[in-house]
């Protein structure tokens, strides 16, 4: 089996290493991922400018094949998938990232974005991420888990168009109290700028993110990961609202000049 | 009523302007996008710096507040929700792009992000797309139909995580065909990366996108619009998908270690 990596933290982040190491007994593993930490990058692509692959060398030996891009997530699947990987790998799998992906964070990840460029391309494709941004977080439930995961899921039946976003908590495998497949959770975030002045008296504004959870029930991701439990969320590559088509057409259709 | 509009192809776009225009009989507009062109952004947001924002002569007269903000359009409503437009806008609308956000070039569209992040704070939201890259292209439809448009969907019962993808032909008014009411169409991106070499004899990467088109029916976005109506698709904000939960629960809820 051949497996594409990628991720959002960069290829120097420690996720990626730990995801490549624990993926080796399943394959051969390819890593194609930002040269540099792209975190919220979602599905932006670059078009300003020509990308760049190096091939680099990979802290972890098996890894044989490795390259390093000026681009984001989105940039790097689709660059291997039609130019560097040939033949194309069996599954598409990103991670693990620094920090949970659960809730409305999902449209924002670069993580998440990645594994759907495997989607976009009819790839089997998987999305990490551990629950934890603490810079020595414990990734070993993450390494435990990670490849008994990949090896379930390539069992499942081919469903086009959806991938498994995948986080864990930063615990040790005997205190993750399970699997839970999930629905994407609601929170919102509210007035989440810090407004400062710099030295010389001009405001600047700085995300920072207060997310409060709307939706507490107990079949969600951010509530599952909360209660350590390993949340896999199935999610779709089309979005459509079907449920608001009727209305719409009836509202609109009849509308002429 | 309060309007808030932004873009992905930058304050100076002819696009915004004519939004603009077109959406002042309705009530106050307030303008807050980026400070340069965006596309392609998605919903990426600015981390590594601080964002600021520029309140800047608009050429459209009656709007009377207008911030350039050095980040992407995600960046820019988040901000002017959180921090710049106080109370809080009725509408958020977005565009109109230069280009179409069809099939899955909705999920890159900074003009569509946008907008999601109205309906992420519980806001009506609308994203407007004109179907052609050229700089000169036919916007008359669009401003004949951009204010009808929002004045008829403000009507619709409020439905929380929903957002429209509205694509205008770029025709005159007498030449579009009319409105339907789309799902979002399915598009295959092949091999398409250009690999040239630099001066220096290394290659590089630059993204092409040839675009085939997999499913042709006619209540898809992209065949309606390739066929002369405007096509409006309710888009969600929940990537669940709902039919593999029962079948991903039962491959994996029974793991243990």
């Amino acid at each position: 089996m051949r497996i594409l990596v990628s991720n959002d933290d960069g290829i120097q982040a420690r996720g990626i290493a730990a995801l490549s190491e624990a993926l080796l007994p399943l394959g051969e593993v390819i890593v194609v991922a930002p040269n540099r930490e792209r975190s919220a990058a979602s599905h932006s692509l670059t078009l300003e400018h020509p990308l760049r692959a190096a091939l680099v060398p990979f802290f972890i030996p098996g890894v044989k094949l490795a390259f390093a891009v000026n681009g984001t997530p989105s940039d790097c699947v689709k660059l291997a998938l039609s130019s560097l990987v040939k033949p194309a790998p069996d599954i598409v799998v990103t991670g693990i990232n620094r920090g949970a992906n659960l809730a409305v964070d999902v449209f924002y990840s670069g993580t998440v974005a990645g594994a759907f460029e495997g989607v976009f391309q009819g790839i089997p494709s998987i999305a990490f991420s551990l629950a934890s941004y603490e810079e020595q977080a414990d990734l070993s439930g993450a390494r435990f888990w990670m490849r008994r995961l990949v090896e379930r899921l390539l069992q499942f039946p081919a469903v086009p168009n959806i991938l498994f976003n995948i986080n864990i908590p930063a615990l040790p495998p005997e205190q993750i109290q399970g699997i839970k497949v999930t629905r994407q959770g609601k929170v919102r975030y509210g007035d989440s700028y810090d407004r400062r002045d710099d030295p010389h008296g001009r405001p600047y504004y700085w995300l920072k993110g207060e997310p409060e959870i709307i939706d507490k029930a107990p079949d969600t991701d951010i509530v599952a990961v909360q209660s350590g439990f390993i949340s896999v969320t199935p999610i779709r590559a089309e979005l459509t609202d079907d449920a608001s088509l009727k209305s719409t057409r009836s509202l609109l259709e009849g509308l002429s000049r």
